[in-house]
């Protein structure tokens, strides 16, 4: 029996012990630590994913990866999944772009998460490309929102890893801007900039003549010292052609390499993947190319692709005839600046794109102006309030911040959001977020301002006794603080505030619900003012947006615009005071009205009482005649509207005009034979002139007394489809000005680029679309020239613009369209305002100005006029019962500078910000080009004591445009390319470091200068 | 300068030490760490995930991802992310299922994931549920194939981690069979079986009275020893209503929980989970439900799911209304137990299953019929094949073996596979797989049977001379082996081996080219032999399937089948020679042939030489009388052949016939009026009578002399479509028994189950489809049975049967369907063969065979027969030249037992296997039922002592079915569970423990036995 014992001890051992190898093992440990190899053709793998920050879903929708059944995509996946990705493997890379995302996803991480993640950045093996929070849209932004936007990316990087992103990667914006180059790229301090979108034909000649990689000169004024190495990718920012998608349910045939599993095919995956890199090696300079391994919202599960990317740089080295690895747009810009290569040099810009025969992506220039209004509003508010917030120290208390006014207009600069290209609900989304943060920085901005006027009083932040209210409405005529106090027996309180660095003298209009007013500046003297009716249209635009806006119908409705002119000292305020009367005031003048009669037209046909003067001449039209005293130009101008009927798509051709997409077919005008009844008023301080085109299309021309140029504002909407045809509106401005075919257009606001009809300086131009193909975007404006004067637009918002003819210049204000132009948002560009579940299409309400100067002096008025349109003045009410003495408790009046400075004519300070470590944010930005202006565009100089009034300036250092890095390691890393056929030319004329006892800064034309500082004081004193 | 320097100094420190918190951290540590709270209500969340070994794509494609175009699946991801979400959170589980898939995982796994995984496997958060290679069909599967591909996947389970699966998971089988419950569960040592799918009315029933989950006793004779706790899913197997599913890319709302982010929705998700608990509560006993959290091929990244479970269980429990956390089946299980409630009782199965009205799952028991033959074929070949792979020690040895048809035979039993359910290219794969391992296994047999031939001439395993082929195709008339050599001069040597238990006498038929042979048995003396022409069906039937099977076309073709007796010990061999002849020989008797006159019918109506005669009447159709000498039984039957008309589905109700549903539209007879012309061929073995009913079905009636059944031999196909309708094959025997709407089907070809026509044990059935919803799935047979006789019915394969009239069977033999039946395949049933680009419809060939016994005397008939169908002699032919001495080399004959020893009449052998390790695994089945034979449902008795003729055993121990754990063991630790009404009944008597010295098994009615056997010496000897 023991035996048997021993003998069943025995099975059970063998029960237990049984061989663990039942199953073939066929583990394999892929080497993918490869390099680059010199001698061979080096594939760059680039695993990558592309976010947007909003477009068929929101931004949260994105991230949580909720609203799936719109589009599979959720941003925490890629991140969650990279993490584990890079930790299996060291050889592992991944780069990632949008901070918005990667932020959400941050502020979640345990500090485990966050230290690995670290680790990974730290080793190269997780890069921030970009760095953004976004990746801006580069037609229909302002360089300002650029800056800011990506500045926010780029300190978060500082702060939480301390770094400093080196890759511009703008893949997916839809055309590209020489301020994203020299300012955005070269400024910033990267090594390179990468994108994809490119019109078709001049790809097709750069993949003919080798020359997608280019040394990329945005600016003429700053020219060689703010060059970029630019990389345009082949194809797409996509996996090379031959199936090499691998997202989790990709159907790209994956490597199969387990030998006991049918349908090996090692080799055939080796030759694909060979295949696509000679073919590509056959379009680019150097032995070295980029693979981009991603897509949208792609790497959700990141291993999917890890795995089969390891299995490549696995085989395809062991087979030897190509070298690959993992790589970044990093390692590769290096390889490619060794390789020693000369490169072709590209200047201007890459608009318009089109990817194919019709399909010019020049709609969105213009798409969602309403959308596009809005941000570009806050914009300015944003920098003003900014402003406020650091002159009250506000930043680092308690209470509002501008922080998440910044935040959401970092995400709005986004290709997707100010573009107009998103679905609906995300447009909403956009609005929404704009809304809270302009909710908190009014806050913020009220509380600011009374602190301001109270601090001479001893008032502190949180104590402030003063209730100042703001109407971000009043462009629809609401400002129930101007409307309810008039009406109260109280007095009102207007202060304004001038965020710009020069004394102001402008004109304020507000709404009031009585004739019966005086007003008074700061130190209480009556001065005029003047009556004006409110039109019709803008009443019946006041009635539904309000309602629109608010969810409330205002009780009462003002009658009148009361108008007077204010002048405010740079960065600071000043205070006017307005009180009702029992009688009409000598001061406050009631406009002359000259209305039309039964239809019939008004007799007066001249406004202007100073030097401005326009003469219409009622029968054709708006036709008018332009003509200024000082300067004796004299124009025959006529304006028209029309609109283009967008194609619709048909079975052989089916691009339709669309949220991308301008195809028009074919141009109708808007009554060009009818008579344009018009209303005239007249005063002191303007003239009005109100043309109803069709009941769909009003227009106002303003002519102030003491301003030279046009302020039209417009009036459109809802465009009509009963006819089911969307539409495409325009004004177009005819002269006889004899332009051959050249134009000028503005980068990012910034620069002016110059722009010849039906031609491109990269390639000979085949035109098929004579209209769609020679629109330009425009954030500042536009303007046309000939032998002796120079006709100037400027904008108030993005829109699209061109010259179709000579002497023609024409803006698209607005555009209704009933089909998807197949880009993906797969919704018709059709926007609609609900009141009480009743939508009617979307009215715009905006305004251009217009102005025609001698030859060689429009550059003063568009700098100038553009600085202004920009930071308008912000007016703040308040009330107090009459007879109190406002003056015993507030100053009236204050600036920054004390009064006793202001910035050259040919500067602007454009941030001006307290950061979150005390620290403090300046960018000057020097307004003229080389060339531009005879007196202007010339060294520029700013001293930093006047400008802060003595106030001790500490610590100052020059930074890259983002303030993530010193300016002279910046420029100590820049690296030098070898440009053909140039020997290396002498730099521009730059401004010299800030000497840091003197402090001047010195700024050459178009110049942008940033500095962090350090005060002596932790509240800003005045 | 010097505090200069210092303030920049202290600038870039605050650079350098800004503060890290320019986001606000949200990150949140669920709490996942909970368990079952007593006194609340327990929601246990299992996530899992259901992959099927082949479906719409190979399983080896469903493995790595590939073929995505068809279904995004990929079963590698969802183990990779598996393992990294469980590392994540150790509270988190996971159960996996299909251990096919989990090999090919393992095996490429490195050492360092599969120490992790052994971990979390010893740590419970994995958890192998089913534990089998697949999850295979309970309908259209042998007994011993689900054991096999179940031991095939428990035992790498015991090998790898030592683990012992202890719960059935069968949640997708179209139905429920009682060998599934009875043998592969509690057999098994499973605490608890679970499953989805049961009749829609049955479901309705059960959740309205609380008996969703019940004691399935599923055996009558091993009663309440074999009970398993039965869990049904009150909807399917997967997260219950209202949207909880969380793959990438799923709709459904994932927990929103990040205040700084938009659309927060805690409690929404909260109250949706509670509302889905308390209303999976209301139709469960006890305080705790399972949510089966995941469905077909989910978890691809595991963590999408993880991160929304580890919020549910935080929230839901900080909510408190319902306690929910991470649990498996066998906690869920366990509690059930701990919950001391009373269960019903359920018996007998849950076919067959409908989710619908007319949605009756009944077509699949015969789809793929050809595929269904194959398998059958060949699990009775790898029967055989293992038991000389252990006679021959081949295991261990290098060289072919069984165990890639093991891993082919495992695969087809999958719910899609064997099912017929499958697209066409899986079936194509599966049967690539079944001919791949045949033909390795084939390779085994040759050179094992050689072995044991010359073993007594000193060969080794590795140096046999004697080759030995094999005819897989004889089944269409082609074997090379003997059609050759008779004509070449040579003599053909066939090997008989009988893999039973039993002495065996049987009629072998080959084809042959010649009728002048000669045949001789083991002693060389001359026996007995028939020619018979080759029917022209049989030819037709060789010339295309020949072609399309091996790709060539056989130069010559034989005439004559030649059929003649022989004898074969248990578990061994006998020889038999045929030499070719100048003259006919006197014992090789070519048949009496009776073709029939043209237009005309054979005048010869009788045949049958042995006790069995059969008399037809060719007036009416296939119309015989049945009688037997012995017996004394007289039978009147009427043989049809009928089809139904595929339900095509319309617009009102589009529920098809299809690969899974049958729904018949109206019957439609096969020329039931016409004269069938027979031709009748009779001799001294057997007779035979050829009928060609239609063009496209054909038959042959064979009387052996020495055999007292029927047999059948079909030709069916293609089954014409012309006429655009699907068409579903039956043939009908029609009797005038009195049956009483009763039948008897068997249970995966081993018990018999009653069947009572439109009706239902469990519920009062509602009869919508009065055909589909009577038929039940034969792997064995039926039969029905009046006050004196039984008819019984064996078929050689899976196919649906049922007796829709009182007196009357039918089995559907084949199927060819137009339109697809909406459950997923996505592709009609509609197989085609092709040889030379010409595809036709699938032609079928089989057999059945029919018995009327005495009433109590079919089960012996029924029960052995059964086991010749399933085992029938292996045929191995060799050549010589006529004069060599084969005897001075060979063994003629040979038995494991040594002929001194056979299985008693009521036992088989039905595994006999050795293992990796050196151990011997043994089946015994008992093969009767209580009650079922007068003379043989009793205690059997088996000495394995005589069985291995005196091997030594060296150790034995009696193991769970599956070999993966000891009988005792496995007995201690099941479960008891208290059953509604019932006070604990005394057990069935079963087989005592084995007495290690004495060696004799004890069988009881329907016990099979397994045990783990060593011997002393590793190579078998005889």
């Amino acid at each position: 029996m023991a035996s048997l014992s021993r003998l069943f001890l025995l099975l059970f051992l063998f029960l237990v012990h049984l061989r663990r190898c039942t199953v073939d093992a066929v583990y394999i440990a892929y080497n993918t630590s490869a390099g680059i190899v010199e001698g061979k053709l080096n594939v760059h793998l680039v695993p990558h994913t592309h976010d947007d920050v909003g477009w068929l879903k929101t931004v949260d929708q994105y991230y949580v990866g909720s609203n799936n059944s719109i589009q599979g995509a959720c941003v925490q996946n890629v991140l969650d999944s990279m993490v584990q990705a890079l930790m299996e493997d060291k050889n592992r890379k991944f780069i990632y772009v949008e901070q918005a995302f990667f932020q959400r996803w941050w502020r979640q991480q345990s500090n485990a998460v966050k230290d690995l993640v670290r680790r990974f950045v730290k080793s190269g093996q997780l890069e921030f490309i970009n760095g953004g929070m976004c990746m801006h849209d580069e037609a229909t932004v302002h360089y300002i929102d650029m800056m800011d936007q990506t500045t926010l990316g780029h300190r978060f990087l500082k702060v939480e890893f301390e770094i400093v992103p080196k890759i511009g990667w703008q893949i997916d914006p839809f055309g590209h801007s020489a301020v994203q180059a020299y300012l955005l790229s070269a400024e910033v301090g990267f090594d390179a900039l990468y994108f994809s979108r490119i019109d078709y034909q001049d790809l097709t000649k750069r993949k003919d003549t080798k020359t997608l990689e280019v040394i990329w000169r945005g600016s003429k004024s700053l020219s060689s010292s703010s060059d970029v190495f630019t990389g345009i990718f082949p194809k797409d920012y996509e996996p090379p052609p031959g199936d090499f998608y691998f997202e989790v349910d990709d159907t790209s045939p994956v490597v199969q390499d387990d030998p006991l599993l049918f349908d090996y095919n090692v080799q055939e995956r080796v030759n694909d993947f060979v295949a696509a890199a000679v073919s590509q090696a056959n379009i680019t300079r150097s032995n070295h190319i980029m693979f981009t391994m991603g897509t949208d919202f792609r790497y959700q599960y990141a291993k999917s692709w890890f795995r089969q990317l390891d299995k490549f740089i696995h085989y395809v080295n062991l087979d030897g005839r190509v070298n690959t690895f993992y790589s970044t747009p990093s390692i590769y810009t290096k390889a490619k600046h060794a390789s020693n290569e000369s490169w072709p040099l590209k200047t201007d810009d890459f608009f318009p794109y089109a990817d194919g025969l019709n399909r010019y992506w020049t709609g969105y220039f213009t798409s969602r102006p309403a959308l596009k209004g809005y941000i570009r509003v806050l914009s300015g508010y944003y920098l003003a309030a900014r402003q406020l917030e650091l002159l009250t120290s506000s930043r680092n208390k308690k209470g509002p911040t501008t922080d998440s006014l910044g935040d959401a207009l970092a995400l709005t600069q986004h290709h997707d959001a100010v573009t107009g290209t998103e679905k609906q609900h995300v447009a909403n989304d956009y609005a929404k977020r704009l809304a809270i943060g302009y909710t908190e920085a009014e806050r913020l901005v009220g509380k600011s301002l009374s602190y301001l006027a109270e601090s001479a009083f001893g008032s502190g932040l949180s104590n402030t006794s003063t209730k100042f209210e703001q109407c971000l409405l009043i462009n629809v005529t609401y400002c129930p603080s101007s409307e309810l106090h008039l009406s109260s027996g109280k007095r009102l309180v207007v202060l304004v505030y001038n965020s710009l660095g020069w004394n102001r003298e402008d004109v304020i209009r507000i709404p009031v619900a009585s004739e019966l007013v005086l007003v008074q500046d700061h130190e209480g003297t009556e001065i005029e003012s003047q009556i004006i009716p409110i039109a019709n249209a803008s009443l019946d635009l006041r009635r539904t947006y309000v309602k629109a806006y608010t969810g409330n119908s205002p009780s009462m409705e003002p009658k009148f615009w009361l108008a007077f002119s204010v002048s405010v000292p740079p960065f600071g305020f000043s205070t006017y005071f307005i009180t009702p009367t029992k009688e009409k005031g000598s001061k406050a003048i009631i406009s002359d009205s000259y209305v039309p009669q039964e239809n019939g037209i008004s007799t007066i046909r001249e406004v202007g009482s100073g030097n401005l003067r326009l003469k219409f001449d009622t029968e054709k039209g708006i036709s008018y005649h332009y003509s200024n005293r000082r300067t004796s130009v004299n124009s025959s101008i006529e304006q028209s509207y029309l609109y283009y009927k967008g194609f619709d798509g048909s079975k052989t051709d089916t691009q339709s005009s669309g949220a991308y997409v301008f195809r028009p077919n074919g141009t109708v005008s808007v009554a060009p034979e009818i008579k344009t009844p018009l209303a005239v008023y007249k005063g002191p301080i303007l003239d009005e002139v109100h043309f109803k085109i069709t009941p769909w299309i009003q227009q106002i021309v303003r002519a102030y007394k003491k301003k030279e140029h046009v302020e039209v504002e417009y009036i459109v909407g809802p465009i009509p489809i009963d006819d089911k045809v969307g539409k495409e509106v325009v004004t177009q401005f005819s002269t006889f000005m004899e332009t051959n075919k050249t134009f000028y257009t503005d980068s990012n606001g910034r620069d002016f680029i110059k722009r010849i009809r039906d031609f491109r300086s990269d390639w000979e131009l085949k035109v098929h679309e004579p209209v769609a193909g020679n629109y330009y975007p425009l954030n500042l404006g536009m303007f046309i020239k000939d032998k002796s004067t120079e006709l100037s637009l400027l904008v108030d918002r993005a829109i699209g613009g061109s010259s179709i003819l000579d002497g023609q210049v024409e803006l698209m204000l607005h555009r209704r369209l009933l089909h998807d132009d197949g880009k993906g948002v797969d919704e018709s560009l059709n926007e609609t305002v609900c009141v009480n579940d009743k939508c009617d299409g979307l009215i715009v309400q905006g305004k251009f100005y217009l102005n025609v100067d001698p030859l060689g002096e429009g550059a003063r008025w568009r700098r100038t006029t553009g600085q202004e349109i920009y930071s308008p003045l912000l007016l703040a009410f308040s009330e107090e019962e009459i007879g109190t003495k406002w003056t015993g408790k507030h100053i009236t009046t204050l600036s920054l500078t004390g009064n006793s400075y202001k910035l050259p004519d040919n500067v602007a300070l454009i941030t001006l910000q307290s950061l979150e470590d005390g620290s403090v944010l300046l960018r000057l930005a020097h307004l003229y080009e080389v060339g531009e202006d005879k007196n202007l565009s010339v060294m520029a100089n700013v001293n930093l004591k006047k400008l802060f009034k003595g106030n001790k300036i500490r610590g100052i250092k020059e930074t890259s445009l983002t303030a993530n890095q010193g300016r002279d390691e910046m420029e100590k890393n820049r690296l030098k390319w070898r440009i053909e056929g140039s020997d290396g030319l002498e730099g521009p004329v730059r401004g010299r470091p800030v000497d840091s006892s003197e402090l001047v800064v010195e700024l050459a034309p178009m110049e942008i200068r940033t500095f962090l500082l350090l005060f002596d004081s932790v509240s800003y004193d005045f």
